[in-house]
C-alpha cells in the first residue's frame, strides 16, 4: 500500500454523479466540482444548443484557459519581486 | 460594434473540431486547446472504460483543481512579498 492516503469523494456535476479518487481533502474536491458545474451552467445558459459533451470541453478549455492567466500573473510576480531584490 | 477585436479560431480537440469565438489570440487558444486534448488523452488512457463526456467532465474538473492550486500559491506569495515589504 501506498503511504499517500487517498480518498474517494462522490461528487454531482451537471447531474451526473462522479467518484474522484485522489489524495486531496474531499471538501476541496466538492469547491472545485461546484466550480466547474457552475461553468458549465453558465456556459450552458449561453449556448443552449450545445450537447454535454461539447459543453464539458469548453468548460475544459475555459479552466484552461484560467490557469495559464493565473500562471503568467505569478511569473510577472515573481519577476518583478525578483527584480526588486537584485 | 464593440471596440475590442473579436476572434474566430477553430481547434480540434479529441478528435471533434470547435470553433472558439474570443477576444485572445488565436496561438493562445490553439496552446491551450492542445492542453485540453493531451490531458483527456491521458485521463482518457487511465480510464479505457469513461465515456466521452465523462471524461471531458473529469478534465474540466483537473483544470479547475490546477487552477486552483496556481491561485492558492500567487496569494501566499503575494501575502510573503507584502510582509517583506512591511
Amino acid at each position: 500500500m501506498s503511504n499517500t492516503q487517498k480518498t474517494r469523494t462522490t461528487v454531482d456535476i451537471y447531474g451526473q454523479q462522479y467518484v474522484i479518487v485522489g489524495t486531496e481533502n474531499p471538501s476541496h474536491i466538492k469547491l472545485v466540482a461546484e466550480m466547474v458545474d457552475d461553468k458549465m451552467r453558465e456556459i450552458g445558459s449561453k449556448n443552449p444548443n450545445l450537447d454535454v459533451n461539447k459543453l464539458a470541453v469548453l468548460t475544459a478549455v475555459n479552466a484552461v484557459n484560467d490557469y495559464m492567466k493565473m500562471k503568467d500573473h505569478l511569473e510577472r510576480l515573481q519577476n518583478d519581486y525578483q527584480k526588486e531584490k537584485d
